[in-house]
């Protein structure tokens, strides 16, 4: 057990800031950490105003990031905040988090972790130079389906594997509906705030880190095609990927936000020799497991058959259902179990240890660059560089 | 939005204790509920070790409920716990709940709300006498599909209501765990601590509860079949229901804990002269709506189209889901904003003040004394009688 | 194989008859039956034209039953007929199979096998005695993932069996539809050509012997709670059934033709001491076998490791679904698998053995009037009788 | 009504021929065709000995498929086959297809309709110069709720179509079985007598023939990535396809026969401006409808409210599923009603002829082609040419 809650600054994710709600359910979920200051906005006005909505302290209801990286840094070490957690667009990630590094603040960051690949690359040097943790948030490697996915792979049982098929369908922009005063639309489609991609940016990046991370593989070749669908839209709001893993199996992603009537929809499938699996994130407490000889099988979250992985990052019996908003939960309680076992000198066990961190970030920001290149080129397999 | 965090005393659920935990995850969630004050055991020394691991601070983690009640009632009125949260075995309620209204303090409780029949109406009236607020915790009509259910019967989609079946199998008590060890089982196969019914009493009242809350009927005839499974059990694990409602419908409500295999399979379905609707706790985001002479939809929580009722009670979009604890903090949420609303002489909107009172307490009692009546009984058609 | 094809007159199923075409589907499937000759309908004048659509021989295309059964007995043996078909409404069941048998043919008949449980009896007797075979379709017990569920209960796999819950809802007679011309509903809901029982009569039955089918176990006490939800409408639409087995089991039967929006969802659950098994009837290809400590596994038809009773009933590979009409030829071809078995003096292997008989006839029309005397008691217990 | 059953002659699928036995379920089920002679392998003793297995008369029971033909045609008008169904391998088709054209019969063949492009193309010339018809088995185009899809996307009610995912799972040649005596696996993986590719050949086809016909859009463009997976494989056993359609929809088709753990999991979604559909063979009698703004729908066979062409395609009322035996049948009965039509002068229906021509061969035969040939180039885009 942890001594103490943490104490977490969060920077952006003021008043209708979709992802800023999201982050601070996950925070608050399992009583480890405490909102102890914020700068929620670029706007001071706003920042103030949405700190008031939550409670926070007149005197740590931050007008900008830097005050408030400056101002807690001169608090007294069992006062002061121990992490920011940066909620800011995708533009605005990079500096307050070297900011905070160099004030000697652990990290958390939405994904993806930076606007360009360069940025990621500073960002993991740093993180190296301080001796700082990162943590990025890639909610759907949380899910503790996702984690016993992983360590069956991990465990052989399906052998080698031959062929990973990933797709994340979502319709939410169908439309143009960023011309009709959807604000999350708005910035996601603007290239000066969300980075070279749209749609592969905002969750090929997902898909690819899912893949990556059950299978233990990394893409090594791509083959991408980049739509824009919708009429003058500045960035890819759909596309396919060929693609080509380290060990030899191929492989498809698909991302979209023009399949129209979808939701949410990131499901994958990986095939090996023996036996195969299948998940899917809209209906998250089931794995479905396959074999060549033998009837499929339904690994369910909260069961004792579970791998330490997958029961760490559950709270309920099983057919108690957790979503999303646990995912996110787990991602953010392995990241402050971690620093509070470092704190006292100890050391986190491997499925404390178990979140993204700038690695991942490094590899997201690396799967845009080459996803774009590719899809500008005529030749068809594109090395993946980073 | 509210003022201030709303202060809460827990009583009951420390260490090893399953309910209590998920009861402060549901009070975390949305950052509304600041855990002030505890009596987290019947044991002295396990409640102050459980508090705290909780972070509690000392001089208000008591050593028993009437302890803490007294204390708190004394300390000024913006300090003071606003509530207490009763989550001990169902024996162990009626005597802090009286307590605590008492002393001026709402109450919350995990469901059954108490040991009798005779209680519960003693707490119903006390409650009214005081004008205090009491929730208690029917988790399942925290669902948003399941207020979406209820909003399409009571706007007379589906037309006059015809017929009801509600499930509930288990598998967990399909061996004698509760001589294994296992304390969960042990502390409700035991009529000393659980009452006069076990399978009934812990999950057949939830589903009679779902059954009347989105169909807005009353069970008003019944015709139980109790059976004793594993041997040696003390009270029911597993029984069948015969039902009319007071609108003449018919139905079936099935709860079973010896249903090997299954988890926490809550399920129902409601037939009227146009249609009717399906609904299954463990995939809960999703409301089946049957038409007569239309294909059948799927209505999906976080979508525009759904009741106010729905929407107010899911933090999603579409696609992410939403599950157990969510629900369980939504009957949370909705009863402090009502305090709050109150507290500041507002009028707390429907859909706030649509949480499980005293008077579904006193429906669920009378439930299992009326199935452990006509159980015993040889005449097939038993009133419900409270 | 066989030697050359069985010959098969059809009685009843001319123009217009729903379930004459389908028992016709079910005979030609496999090639292994000819339709040689038939009495149509009870019009002499719709028989004949009915005869000339299917492409029957001029004179052997009959006006009656009376005259068909006659003539063919006159025919030499390799030409005469050698079993009928009999797929009249309820009514007119019993007259003609009895006359075939009489003159020494072998009968199949749709179920329900008689209108009243003398009958049953009577053709029971008769069939014993003349040592023909007779047939009943009880078209769910054909499904290969039935006879597997069947199998894996009498292997033990699941312990003994505890709990079986049966439940068969239509939304077909929501409406007054026999007022409207629905040629189906109308003679459905008359007493004069149904029975005593509509729904019970109609689909309860197959319910019942699905149960019991997969069990091995008998139904030996009844609670019936019988509706009559149209108003107007005769014989009943609706109810529910308590159930106790042979063995000591509890369950619950559930039959509607009132559940609108609903299609032919009979499905089935049962429960033993170490696991249990779910089997839906509009997605027949799986059966979800579940257990205490493991995964639920999804047994799907098609594959090696099934029993030889799901393998001898399946005709395509894993993945290319079978249906309601293959189920249905499966009982038509292990009966006349039998007849040609027996005919060259061979012992038929149980496989072709399972199909349902006049002892499942003679159950199903007992079940009815149990089921109807029950509805009429106080008494909660009936003792179920034959 | 057709006046006559219509006269088949079967060329191959004699003894332990897989698709011989399921085409002739498909050709008896509706009772309208009857199987009047056959060359039933290429081994004249075996030939015999099936045909007599099938209760063929013995002077019509051919040892080749020379002899049937030119036997056939000299029998008089009335008594001779009417056509000729052709199921022997991928590169026995094309002699056998000419013969009897130019004998006047009709001629139906299992997909692939032959060998290599250019046998297609003359195979097509042919047909049109006879006048006669050509049927090819493309099975899955036969099922009620692909026709269903088909007549929503043609009427527009989801807008322009703008992306295209179909996907053909299969794990049957997981390891290298057409070593260890499966013979099905045997020929399919020789290319003398598959052809160029093995899975995109076998499956893929069978895919891409799905996507044209559900959106009435052709493949104008591929990138191929073939797949040698299992070691000394000769033909392709897995690959992946990016598409552009004539419209500029966008896709993805997976094909794959070393998917471990799958069985035959063909599907497809479809995405326009205004909603997409779903289909999964493997449940094929749902179709999932999605829209932009309202809940998912799920079409169902059987209803009143389908299209004329999805009603005529299916048998059973609604929820008694019909599987991949009708689909098939719906093919044959397409294709013989058609015949029957015209063999009196009269105008087929649209819904009679709708079932796959050698337009649908040839594209099948050119995708063959391009796949390869784009498989083998290093430039990415590939344009498909016939």
């Amino acid at each position: 057990m942890i001594q103490e809650k943490i104490r977490m600054g969060m920077i952006g994710g003021g008043k209708n800031a979709f992802i800023g709600a999201i982050h601070r359910i996950a925070a608050h979920m399992d009583g480890l950490i405490e909102l102890c200051c914020g700068a929620l906005s670029s706007n001071p006005e706003t920042a103030k105003a949405s700190g008031r909505d939550l409670f926070l302290p007149e005197n740590r209801n931050y007008g900008s990031y830097k005050e408030m990286i400056e101002a807690e840094s001169r608090l007294p070490q069992h006062i002061r905040m121990q992490f920011v957690s940066i909620v800011t667009p995708n533009f605005a990630h990079f500096e307050p988090a070297m900011l905070a590094l160099d004030h000697g603040f652990h990290v958390l960051i939405d994904k993806p972790i930076t606007f360009t690949l360069e940025e990621a690359k500073l960002l993991e040097r740093k993180v190296k130079e301080t001796g700082l943790q990162l943590c990025l948030t890639h909610t759907y490697s949380g899910y503790p389906m996702v984690k016993q996915a992983r360590q069956m792979v991990k465990e052989g049982q399906f052998g080698t594997i031959r062929k990973i098929c990933v797709e994340y369908p979502q319709g939410w922009l169908s439309s143009a509906s960023e011309k009709e005063g959807n604000q999350q639309a708005a910035w996601r489609t603007d290239p000066a705030k969300s980075g070279k991609s749209g749609c592969m940016g905002d969750i090929g990046t997902h898909a690819a880190q899912l893949a990556e991370y059950i299978s233990d593989l990394q893409i090594s070749r791509i083959c991408a095609d980049l739509n824009w669908v919708v009429k003058d839209r500045l960035l890819d709001d759909d596309g396919n990927v060929l693609l080509k893993f380290n060990n030899g199996a191929n492989g498809i992603l698909m991302a979209s936000q023009i399949a129209a009537g979808e939701e949410n929809a990131l499901s994958i499938k990986i095939y090996g020799e023996k036996g195969g699996l299948e998940w899917h994130q809209e209906e998250p407490n089931t794995l479905k497991v396959k074999w060549l000889d033998a009837p499929a099988q339904l690994y369910r979250t909260g069961h004792p058959y579970l791998s330490s992985f997958a029961k760490h990052n559950s709270r309920t019996p099983a057919g108690h259902p957790e979503g999303y908003l646990e995912a996110f939960a787990n991602i953010y309680r392995n990241f402050v179990l971690t620093l509070s076992t470092l704190h006292i000198g100890g050391s986190p066990s491997p499925e404390m240890l178990d979140f993204p961190t700038a690695a991942d970030g490094v590899r997201g920001m690396a799967f845009i660059e080459n996803v774009v290149a590719s899809a500008h080129s005529d030749q068809k397999w594109h090395d993946f560089k980073i």
